[in-house]
């Protein structure tokens, strides 16, 4: 089957690999690592999430990391927004880009937000009509795509219909997620292709994660279908897969890896890609749930 | 693309699994770990390697496995056979199929047994000879199918070249190998469509090995080719894809989710799986390599 020629990488381990990470990592590491991925190639960066310092500890210094990063023309900075008072700092810390997040399940949107989906979808539309009116693109999150730990499977229908309500708000990429990675290779194909009927390929990204090592076939699956947009995080942060509850994004490394593979383009360079793993992996409590990284031999100071 | 609506899996994990195991595990371990593999509906196990003890001590006590192993009707009991004395004991051990080997790559088939290809292909074929003439199926592997550490790219021709010259020698089943799991769907699909044209896909095995965390989409390849026999490991032994110098086959759990999530048939019990794993687990020095075995809690003990 045909796949497109080149696609872009959405690193989102400065904010999804680290929201659940239980050591706290100085501010000035953040930064080092994240200019290291700009330094590898990568075209966009989800920086980090303006939700309540209380709900998520690890990224409480979301505005210093902005403050203390290098900006370059050609990267996209993105933040997590929870509503409009962290669009409020979001917007004071110059990010590039906005991303708001709701689920296809409604318990698990619930106990994510305290609210149903339908309660959430006026928050986010005000977030996001005020973030393009300063200038900002959106990205909208749909969490639990594939399967839900409470709902278990989440009909096609639900999944469109939250879809067109993110899109019809005004954001202009949709992330597609497999938050708990249950999804196979076949249920992404079947899902993709009904949401094409209604949405372009080229506004969908897919957001895997590896809790039952099946990512990176879910990705060819998507690459199938003409997808072209793949989020990942750098040394597959989030969790790792020999861990109970493993949860973490596949790596970028790894889906670096199979890109070039493949003779796909994405802009990024592996080496340099494992070398900003290997530097933050020391500061993590979990390490690092990374296939390339394991196959370089490094010290403990990551080098 | 249409998948078939079942496969068989050939479990090696007790031969190419222990065999780079540091642990010496006690034969009546492993013997209780292959009755468990049993219990949990497979229907193919490669038991153990006749070859010298010298080359691999981990296996030294392949005639004492069988002999205490309970055969049972419906399950293949198989052993790797380097040579006609090897081929004595399998007998003498009354295994039920003999698996013979040879590489794709020549400068790895003379690191593996000393001797080119040229030379090796007349052994395997008074192996497979003898074996037939006692009543046994042969298996035949070629390893470094989709790459070699020493050679790079093997060529598809190369591969057809070996693959037939162990068909003519009358095996009755072909196992392809990414030994070093370096294989890419992309590729898997070429060489499959390849083969295709002159070897009948219902006697070909993929034996992909997860060293780049891509055996699962390589496996999805082959399905998406009418593949149907694949080959996987209990726990996914054989190494830890998160230590240097990774190498193990993927984990025979994570294929059974794999196929269960397509709605593939396997025949066999996912949890029992699971079971199996975590019962040899204790007794390995590397751990397991397993994501399906990673989501279940359990003790020291493995229970």
């Amino acid at each position: 089957m045909p796949m497109p020629a080149e696609v872009m990488l959405r690193e989102v381990g400065p904010r999804d690999g680290l929201q659940n990470e239980q050591a706290i990592i100085p501010t000035e590491k953040k930064v080092a690592w994240i200019e290291k991925l700009m330094d590898a190639g990568l075209r966009y960066i989800e920086v980090s999430s303006f939700v309540s310092p209380k709900w998520i500890p690890a990224l409480a210094d979301a505005d210093d990391v902005f403050r203390y990063l290098t900006r370059r023309e050609e990267v996209t900075l993105a933040a997590l927004v929870p509503n409009p008072k962290g669009l409020e700092r979001a917007l004071r810390a110059e990010v590039d880009e906005v991303s708001v997040f709701i689920s296809a399940s409604d318990t698990h949107n619930r106990r994510n937000v305290n609210k149903s989906i339908e309660d959430t979808l006026p928050v986010l539309q005000e977030v996001t009509r005020e973030a393009k009116k300063a200038g900002k693109t959106v990205r909208g999150y749909v969490s639990m795509v594939f399967g839900c730990p409470y709902e278990g499977q989440i009909s096609t229908p639900q999944v469109e219909k939250v879809s067109h309500a993110l899109l019809e708000s005004g954001i202009d990429e949709l992330s597609l997620g497999d938050t708990i990675g249950t999804a196979n290779p076949k249920q992404v194909t079947h899902v993709l292709r009904q949401l094409k009927t209604t949405i372009p390929t080229g506004r969908m990204a897919l957001h895997l994660h590896n809790t039952r090592g099946l990512a990176a076939a879910n990705i060819v699956a998507g690459l199938e279908q003409n997808i072209q947009i793949f989020d990942s995080a750098s040394g597959g942060l989030g969790g790792c897969p020999y861990a109970d509850g493993a949860s973490g994004n596949i790596a970028t490394e790894d889906v670096q890896y199979l890109m070039e593979s493949m003779g796909i383009a994405t802009g990024a360079d592996l080496n340099r890609l494992i070398e900003a793993a290997a530097f933050i992996e020391p500061h993590t409590a979990r390490g690092l749930a990374s296939y390339q990284a394991a196959l370089v031999p490094r010290g403990e100071d990551g080098a």
